[in-house]
């Protein structure tokens, strides 16, 4: 079995999809990426050196600990089914 | 039939692999990436809003032609293998 459906899950899936299939333009694939990358980016988005706005709201108020709980659960979604989507 | 092999695959395929499955720690994998994000985000790296020292350098020679061929590629490749690496 995979990790647990993190609490803070809808935070991400309404633009990355609960299993990481993006949902908006703009917005990356997750499903099946390095857990390495996921954590750098997070940290990026948290600190600014990727000054994305929507992303550091969003994250902004959840813990160190949900946060590399949602980058497990990505990197362990089944990539195959993005690229149906344009 | 996908797009031609990218005269300038080599340049990513040392980090990313030829079909987008990553072969360094650190780097993402690219395989079926949206093409709006591999767009945005290589726009991001030339102009430094992504500061990332490797990725600067890699694209600084490329055309923005080539780089365009370079996102279609990885854009249109499986990702299915990806799920195999850590």
């Amino acid at each position: 079995a995979g990790p647990a459906r993190p609490a803070r899950l809808g935070l991400c899936a309404a633009c990355h999809g609960e299993t990481g299939i993006a949902q908006m333009a703009g917005a990356p694939n997750l499903a099946g990426q390095r857990l390495d990358y996921l954590r750098a980016a997070l940290a990026q988005y948290r600190d600014g050196r990727r000054n994305v706005a929507v992303m550091r709201a969003a994250i902004g108020p959840v813990s160190d600990a949900e946060l590399d709980a949602l980058a497990r659960w990505y990197s362990v979604q089944s990539p195959a089914a993005a690229q149906a989507q344009p």
